[in-house]
């Protein structure tokens, strides 16, 4: 066993900007994703905490010109029935709001969860079987954040519907969509919610969210 | 808008042992946490992305002596019942795990997912209902990393039935039982997970876990 490394005040504060930037992407360059990046952001996802060591993230990376093109259609469908849905004095922005970057992100990575993993012995999820699925978003986390550390920007799409993106992509019975994740390197960097620049939604400040008991 | 930062090479390896250290810590030194520490730990986790910028995630401390003993006795209940469905051959082992922190924890924090949330319009949620919850566990998981850079363990207790402590803590309607957090100095560092080290799951390659498409 290692010997527990100290972090620093210098490592901290590099670390609250990591969160701070680390933002839902949208708009990407065209620019490819070094395939080395690639595999380290790949390998950071496995790092993740996951109930029982359950590891039940799948990884997908979707590279076929017409897989893409189908969750591309699957996402368009069903942001246009969000958009009906839509109050009538909130449906002129959301129209006007940019909810993916599908076309133009580089890389594409579809995490599943493994529903059927027997992988942990069920440790964990007897009472709570939702921690499996949380375990997928732990992953996409650290994905995301070692993303972010590296100048790259992910984008998780959840504007679709996730049986429809299964079978687009033939996976395995039992695996549930958990994200749609778009990664490049990012256009418009920002330290701010797009949702935010864009008036569709303010942050709360974390008082407000917090109890005692 | 602030200028993008840089990270180097440097915070990108101890972000990587950050990864790797964040364990799930069931054991714990009685020493307190700082309260600037646990106000830095709750501030890093609303700094975390939510679905359409709806911050579902709801923050409870839990110091309240009778109320932590009932979620003792809620994951005494649920830990007994999950001991009972082992199988034969691992019930032993399942036994001799220790998979809570609760009695030495010094601080626990139990984090909520707000279910009826108006925040963030419902934008990203029509078609996975599920990324609300799964808002709150980058909450959870944005706090963890912040802990680990502390030198803090955190350890996820997931066996409980979430109604049950809901109504323990006496929350407000609609408040769903994401995650119960034992927050504190871990007296057994380690970079390797507790359940690889006391035989119960091993680790699995990320080559295993991914596909092309």
């Amino acid at each position: 066993m290692a010997e527990q490394p100290h972090f620093d005040d210098a490592f901290r504060a590099e670390l609250e900007r990591l969160f701070v930037w680390r933002r839902d992407v949208r708009r990407f360059e065209p620019a490819p994703v070094p395939e080395a990046a690639m595999a380290t952001l790949i390998a950071s996802a496995n790092a993740a905490p996951s109930v029982g060591l359950s590891q039940p993230w799948r990884l997908v990376r979707v590279r076929n010109a017409a897989r893409r093109l189908a969750v591309r259609g699957i996402f368009e469908h069903c942001n246009a029935d969000a958009l009906a849905a839509q109050p009538e004095d909130r449906a002129g922005l959301y129209a006007r709001l940019k909810l993916s970057g599908l076309d133009e992100a580089p890389e594409h990575l579809a995490v599943f969860t493994d529903e059927g993993t027997a992988k942990g012995g069920g440790l964990g999820r007897a009472t709570m079987p939702e921690t499996l699925g949380y375990s997928a978003v732990l992953a996409i986390h650290t994905l995301w954040l070692a993303a972010a550390a590296r100048g790259l920007g992910v984008g998780w799409v959840s504007i679709l519907d996730p049986e429809a993106v299964a079978r687009a992509l033939d996976v395995p019975a039992g695996w549930r969509l958990t994200g749609y994740l778009c990664i490049g390197y990012p256009s418009q960097p920002s330290d701010t919610p797009e949702l935010e620049r864009a008036g569709w939604e303010r942050r709360a400040s974390v008082s407000d969210l917090l109890l005692e008991r």
